[in-house]
């Protein structure tokens, strides 16, 4: 996407400064501001073990309003005790007085290594340049301070009429590995002018994340920081969207848009990638079977070498579905590869150098059909690639 | 292990040949034959898509007897539908009648690609050959027929008194991949010239698993041709070990021995891996707390690449936890490398450096205190590295 071509929604301000919290050399602290007070909703990972910025966030979302958020890459603030839990208060404290704001409207996300204490004299020395410059950045300054290993920064946003208003919903966000079931080290970013209260805006973003961060896994490792914050700041000037307007669901499908979108721009970023994989299993005996089922094959590392070489290995995709723990019978199974029916009832059709054909253009999906029920479950996927192990053999070296 | 110095238990015959099952230039197929009716146990994937081998020999190991054990590698024979069936049969039929024995004394084991029906005609060809060179060959020759993508061959054998007899226990293995909690691509042969009937066989078998083959993971992935069996043929002479003797515990801890041992071996040779590492987590709340916590470090893509850049990234192993579903309290958590401890109650200790030089030297322990339990589990895994990817991107092609 072209920066030129992302519309932004009213009312809000960026600023992005370097405070060298892993190493200088590149911008690693970031703002984003509603000019006025947001209705604010968020999803956190399901980790047991979390970064005390989420912990901060968690807690301060349950007033479902807000108006900043301060993000920096290169340290995930997690695993350090009571002074990560300080250091995270400290730096809201330092954006809201600046802001002339309460502290409990400044949410903090952290992203990087984890266990090591946040340089704080640094970012203390930042904050006032990070607040006077607002303003001067836009969102794809933000995507770029945020990136980790990231290849390239991801940005999206798109334009729905509701009523006589034009609303528009942006969105940013980081990740590339640690990406896994049910959110990722991942942070995502959505903005929109709409009128939305606080209940209905929560109801729309977890139904827009359910069928795209939750969706999603690189290398099936789950992050102690995963965060999805969206600000509704009302400026799109609509009636307000309540959980009973009908106006609701095309907001909340246009969300989901915008979500689904930004979650494959992580997996097709996902570290040392090169395809792209959608994996759907259909004919389930029931949700959490087709759910355990797409997972089994997305995650497994035989299926994603194959993938990565080429080759329409079906076998590891049986033998990943055999062990997921559902129900699943052998000579009822159906596998296709780009639309390409590769096994029927369980035995090979010879169609697997078409199918190798259809793995070489890069991006496909493979569809398990169980033949046992009506259920499906979607996943997206990548394969895995020697510079997966590189990248994360030499990532703190 | 040296060749010369592997001991045999009395009463096994081996032989080898080649019948060019993936490709010509190496010795794929093998036979053991006990010379006079074994005791026999068994234990089998629990992968719902099992080969068609497994299915035979899981209904013939119920008579506790057999002679006989016929191997291929370069093929699973799994997925092959009816005919996949038709061939096992087929093999233990074509040996049972060379050998003048009943078919239902005959098990088969396959290992190799899956999906590709066997190649018969090879196959009936060479088995004559097979039959009428027993004794020509040694257990070493049949650990290397039986190797896939296994860089050494797996061979072990211990003695023990039981009153005034010696028994010996010997066994073979192969894996090196699709490795995974509750066995793997995975087959191993135990022998031994103990008097033991099938129900302490069965039994002492069964704890030697759990604690061995059960307990090693390279990649998460569980085969669909896993196997382990054991022929016990009582010409060591000993009084009958049963249910209830007191020497039964002496046996299973040899046996025990020995699987642990070769399931070793599987791990170090795990594929393209350069370190052996044993995950312990201890003060868990429950069993089931401290295999899933193990299981969930031992698996995680993080930690393996991290092991591989001898890196003391403990934030993943944390972050690994932490996913693991069960009950973790981050201020309750030590994390130790080596016996280096890195983390005291969720905090780093600043001991890195030193942790990462113990892991340079390439076999090591991660202890993860949970300080919440008494309950413990150890799971064997191994680096993730480059190596792998290429291995299983290649495998095929």
């Amino acid at each position: 996407m072209s920066k030129a071509r992302t519309e932004m929604p009213e009312g809000f301000q960026f600023s992005t400064v370097e405070a060298a919290i892993k190493k200088p050399g590149r911008k690693d602290l970031a703002l984003i501001v509603s000019t006025r007070e947001a209705s604010m909703a968020g999803m956190f990972t399901s980790n047991r073990i979390k970064a005390a910025p989420v912990r901060l966030d968690m807690r301060r979302i349950r007033t479902g309003i807000g108006r900043a958020i301060v993000v920096n890459s290169g340290n995930a603030n997690a695993c350090n005790g009571d002074r990560g839990m300080k250091d995270a208060r400290e730096t809201a404290e330092l954006v809201a007085s600046l802001l002339g704001i309460d502290a409990g409207e400044v949410y903090v996300c952290s992203t990087g290594v984890i266990g090591k204490p946040l340089p704080m004299e640094r970012i203390r020395a930042r904050v006032p340049e990070l607040v006077h410059s607002l303003g001067r950045s836009d969102i794809h300054d933000v995507a770029a301070a945020i990136m980790t290993t990231d290849t390239f920064p991801k940005v999206l946003s798109k334009k729905i009429r509701i009523g006589a208003s034009t609303i528009t919903i942006a969105g940013v966000c980081k990740g590339a590995g640690m990406i896994c079931p049910h959110m990722a080290t991942m942070l995502c970013f959505l903005m929109t002018d709409a009128n939305i209260g606080h209940p209905a805006l929560d109801a729309a973003l977890r139904a827009a994340v359910r069928s795209s961060f939750n969706r999603i896994t690189v290398d099936g490792d789950m992050s102690t920081n995963d965060t999805v914050l969206i600000m509704a700041n009302g400026l799109a000037g609509n009636g307000p969207l309540k959980e009973d307007s009908p106006n609701l669901r095309v907001f909340t499908e246009t969300l989901t848009e915008v979500a689904t979108e930004l979650s494959r721009m992580i997996v097709r970023d996902g570290e040392g990638a090169t395809k792209l994989v959608e994996v759907e299993v259909k004919g389930a005996r029931n949700d959490r079977h087709a759910e355990k089922a797409a997972y089994a094959v997305a995650n497994s590392l035989l299926v994603k070498t194959a993938l990565y070489g080429n080759d329409a290995n079906w076998g590891r995709i049986m033998a990943a579905i055999g062990r997921a723990g559902i129900d699943v019978r052998e000579d009822k199974t159906d596998i296709s590869i780009g639309g390409v029916k590769i096994v029927r009832k369980g035995v090979a059709t010879g169609k697997e150098e078409e199918a190798a054909g259809i793995l070489r253009r890069g991006m496909t999906r493979i569809t398990v059909d169980l033949g046992l029920g009506s259920s499906s479950a979607r996943v997206v996927t990548c394969d895995l690639t020697e510079e997966y192990v590189r990248i994360n053999a030499e990532y703190r070296t």
